[in-house]
């Protein structure tokens, strides 16, 4: 209540300063609430400190402030998730030295020959070549991991907990508990088809029913947004599909050309423009489905505003989610999962042989795209977009006009895209953060400035939006909950089938001898003998490491040459996949158990105020019944006075609250005449 | 409504009438309600009648009228589920001739010798002779069992729904909508313990703050409980395996002397008594643990009646649960599992072989094990100790005070065993449903019975118990969500590993030459070269089929005797593992998507009901203010007539209703004085 009552404070001193000063004629106008505001809020000064949410309600309106509330809890519960974040990636660095796995792969003497990654130009190489990216990967793919995720979904869990909470106590501070928002007016689109639906009717039969729009009626709008969102889903995955061809035969075309030495570094420009360009795609799509959403949910013709918001966030959400995270999905399931093997590759279109993952494991490309994807999106997004294009409306607006007034503000176009942009942040946070435990940080340190960006924007850069009343965020929240439960499935998945964790604790309990992670390497690696290479697939340049080779390795778990069944899928391989799922299952029921646990413990409505809550009712009560006593006495009084010797009997009637909450505990209450 | 009115209409006649009589003298006294409800709802002629909910609730209070309004929606909702219940064993049943892989098991041309069952006393058999429980098993593990288990996940989901808006329903009819509970006034155990604390506190130093048991007062009890509710589980746990053993052991003793004629009987006998032992004490513990909990949460002396009530339902739940299903989870996911191999069997305790499944598997067990549990408990628990120990009590009491009075009447001890007896059974409907899908059909049976079993119950044999008003039934709701949710995970492991349903698959898409089933037997059989058998485990008559064995088989998937790592898990067992878990996986997260999907379609509160509820606040509303405009009105025209020319802008306190709802909306209501 101190907040409160500062802030309330605050407001009554700046009041009467600007009345005084108006009086007096200093000031022709004043806006003390806006500088205010100005000061302590919308500036990166004060990044530090809590948001006067108090005063940017007073100002803008209880939806506005509720957004400002979450952004600041979000963004205050991102602190503890990246200092753990920041620690095990330091764990990660503090044990690279330690680790064997990727101390073998480096290992000069371990003299391991590779089979070659693509056909005829690539040639063998070298295990150790690969030695940085494997000490690399062990930032991001060891046991401190396993620890994060988990981390990170009752994190999420915690955080619901602790946005509940938050906004039940916001609503009682802003005596929303008992608001209840009114039945919607009709939108005037729906109105107007309405309107010519019973025009249509009336040629046929004269019924002048109250009409409205029936499922039959909106049927070819549903289909048409069913077809819509399809389609768009199939342009998602044919552009990312699109950029896998474009990587593939870059990469194929590059590296004929190529000098053995250059070779290297055909795979860095390769992936490294293909995330451009996936990232471009991104961003440029986000803006098209924000269109489509928006015109796919004006021929729905929803009947009120609050419909119109729900359809459009969902679509647009469905849209955003599916075009920012395929790219990513595509890296943690799907890329160098189904390639076959030297000598039986799997080809595309028959001429484009299925990428392989980078020697050090495909956990390390998952982290690179994951990183450039969630950085880009926001440094783009939010600094050029959400500052450079306001200023420049603002400027071009301001150039027409000639004008200097609020008029050249842009106009507010509501909460939506804030919130898509945060919602889109916490997928990267939590969906794939068992590869990338830097994400709360990034997330951190982008909200810390996005909190006052928008501040700013919204003082500064767009016309005061009208207030609206909200008691909750709405359709979000549904949304973060979804998130949250898919976060721990992905999770369970990124660990079991993109790191190596679970093969190397099979290795570990089924097959070391020493009970040491030594030999792992060797244990993930099958063999092939060069003559079972099929016609024009064996490197063009097979002396290249300086010796002939008869026998090359690669990763998978396959039976060797010198088996019966040559090149089958070996028993280690069911073996570590039934290994992979078990985890998948123990680790998705233990941590949904583990939230359902935080979920229940944690009460939804803090202890202090249900409590105020239920004294207010008890003392309304009170105050009602004694109004209603005094008020029989003045009526008795009245009617004493008025009419005497007439019946008492005749009471006005009395007020029927039995339905408004705690009042019916007063039916007995004895009224004394 | 007209349910309403209805039942209204009837209560006033009867009183009406009542009223006649008393008056003309022919009764002296009358309880009309109590003999309608006799008539009308305590009776087995009307058992096809919807129950008369409302005067329930007249004559018992709110708490015990939601109860039988909870069973008859459950009971009804029963009804669904049993008819799909029975068409999916109809299926079973008319397909069980065109089965192959229990035809191949028939077919005595496929002359398959079997691996004896145990050491020494068992001998080799034909595959042919486990006919019978082959062509059993197909009734309860076809693909109709997996759709009925998805089926009976969405029903609980659409069952926890209906019964939510039910409950909207009956809150808004019942005039609960705002009733909230209040302050709960603390148990005279717990305030005695508090004084306790304060006079002892008060020897050492003068404090009289309001004392309350701290963490640190309650930790010897906690500690108890801990203690306490971990050695009952053991104990159950004990108890399960002490019935293990004896079947062992008796099995060995009866098949030493038992003819090997009779050798078949032997099974059956020892199955049979060992059901019998584990449904007599879980009978027997019910009761124990239900005094046990109680003690328990004596200890603990919680605060209020509603704290006591919930801590002791948590603790006899869980006692009970674990009593109940012990012996079912143990045939279901672990008899017969690690039994070893032929020639290398597990022992327990040196002596005692791990036990086998019936050689029709062990899905026919569970099933049986099942519905004796199911059936014997209902038939026992509720039969013989709801109606007879009532009874019995009664005619003890009666013989005592040889006073014919109500108060020979049992008192009434609570809902707990009524409600507890319903959700062990809704255990039984949902969580084992894929191993018997006619158990929503016995459910259904009891529930018709027990309806009126416990209405006759409430109305003549219990003490009339004291009206409570409750909102909803508390903490069985969380119960009964989480058993639908544990029984999504557990159908999801009983199809996968209790059934045969992947190991066919794997076998129909990855092994089977022509795309049928034939061969199925033959895959899932592993053989065994009888020259391996450890000394003093080799059958003692190993003619008994009439000719010499050379290679026996069992059921494992382990390479065959000719292999190089003979009688080691083989690729196959990895492989069926790895699907079996990837089903676990599928269909877990399908059904859960669905599920929630039920919940966020169906919305809680029905449409009439929130609008109705809405039309009452605006209409209050409006009351409200009129009566406000009026009192102003009659303070102006007091104050006009009692000191004329004095300021009127001294108004009587005008109420603070902004935290009581939807009145906050009037605070711009003008007042025309």
């Amino acid at each position: 209540m101190a907040e409160k009552s500062l802030a309330d404070q605050m407001a009554v001193i700046l009041r009467e300063t600007s009345r005084n000063l108006l009086a007096n004629g200093v000031y022709s106008a004043a806006y003390p609430l806006h500088d205010l505001l100005c000061e302590e809020w919308a500036s990166y000064g004060v990044f530090y400190k809590y948001q006067p949410i108090d005063l940017v309600r007073k100002y803008f309106g209880e939806k506005i402030g509720l957004y400002f509330a979450w952004l600041g809890v979000y963004t205050q519960m991102l602190i503890p998730a990246s200092i753990v974040g920041i620690i095990v990636f330091l764990y990660g660095c503090a044990t690279v030295d330690e680790n064997i796995p990727s101390m073998e792969m480096c290992d000069q003497r371990n003299n391991i020959t590779m089979c070659p990654l693509c056909d005829r130009t690539c040639s063998y190489w070298k295990m150790s070549s690969a030695c940085a990216t494997a000490r690399a990967s062990h930032l991001f793919d060891n046991p401190a991991t396993v620890f994060f995720s988990v981390f990170m979904a009752l994190w999420a869990a915690t955080f619901m907990e602790h946005w509940k909470r938050k906004q039940m106590r916001l609503n009682y501070r802003w005596d929303l508990t008992g608001f209840e928002e009114e039945e919607a007016h009709p939108r005037a689109e729906y109105e107007a088809k309405v309107l010519e639906k019973s025009l249509r009717k009336e040629h046929k039969h004269k019924e002048t029913d109250k009409e409205k729009l029936t499922w039959k009626d909106r049927f070819p709008a549903y289909l048409t947004n069913f077809v819509g969102i399809i389609f768009m889903v199939g342009l998602t995955f044919a552009i990312v599909f699109g950029v896998i061809i474009y990587r593939i035969s870059t990469a194929a075309a590059l590296a004929i050309s190529a000098t053995p030495s250059g070779r290297s570094s055909v795979r860095v420009t390769v992936t490294a423009t293909a995330v451009i360009i996936n990232l471009v795609v991104i961003i440029f799509l986000d803006e098209v489905y924000g269109c489509i959403a928006r015109w796919l949910t004006q021929i729905e013709v929803p009947k009120t505003d609050k419909n119109f918001e729900e359809r459009l966030i969902f679509k647009a959400f469905l849209l955003k989610f599916v075009n920012a995270y395929t790219p990513i999905f595509y890296v943690a399931f799907f890329k160098g999962r189904f390639v076959g093997r030297p000598g039986d590759y799997v080809y595309i279109f028959h001429s484009f042989r299925m990428e392989e993952c980078a020697p050090g494991g495909c956990l390390m490309e998952l982290c690179i795209q994951l990183s450039i994807i969630m950085l880009g999106k926001q440094l783009i997004q939010n600094n050029l977009f959400e500052i450079g294009i306001p200023k420049m409306k603002k400027f071009i607006r301001y150039m027409k006009l000639k004008r200097r007034l609020d008029y050249n503000l842009e106009p507010f176009s509501g909460l939506t895209p804030e919130y898509m942009e945060m919602i889109i942040q916490f997928g990267f946070v939590t969906l794939f953060v068992a590869s990338f435990p830097l994400a709360p940080l990034f997330a951190l340190l982008n909200n810390i400035i996005e909190i006052r960006l928008d501040a700013k924007k919204f003082v500064t850069e767009l016309r005061r939006p009208v207030a609206v009343r909200a008691k909750d965020i709405g359709i979000w929240y549904n949304i973060l909950r979804g998130i949250g439960k898919l976060a721990v499935i992905i999770n369970a998945f990124v660990i079991s089938f993109t790191s190596d964790f679970i093969p190397r604790l099979v290795y570990l309990y089924m097959y070391s001898e020493n009970g040491t992670m030594h030999g792992f390497v060797n244990h993930t690696l099958s063999s092939f003998n060069v003559s079972d290479f099929q016609a024009g697939t064996a490197p063009n340049d097979p002396m290249e490491l300086g010796y002939e080779v008869q026998i090359c390795r690669y990763k998978d778990y396959r039976e060797p040459p010198w088996s019966e069944n040559k090149y089958d899928i070996s028993k280690d391989f069911w073996a570590v996949l039934a290994a992979r799922l078990a985890f998948v299952i123990v680790f998705q029921n233990l941590v949904m158990f583990m939230s359902d646990f935080v979920d229940w413990i944690i009460p939804d409505i803090p202890k202090d105020i249900s409590q105020q809550i239920h004294k207010e009712k008890v003392l309304m009560v009170e105050v009602f019944m004694r109004e209603e006593q005094g008020k029989l006495q003045m009526e008795t009084w009245k009617d004493k006075d008025k009419k005497k010797g007439e019946n008492c009997n005749n009471h006005s009637p009395r007020l029927s609250l039995s339905h408004s909450g705690s009042l019916s505990s007063c039916h007995s209450y004895p009224v004394d005449v």
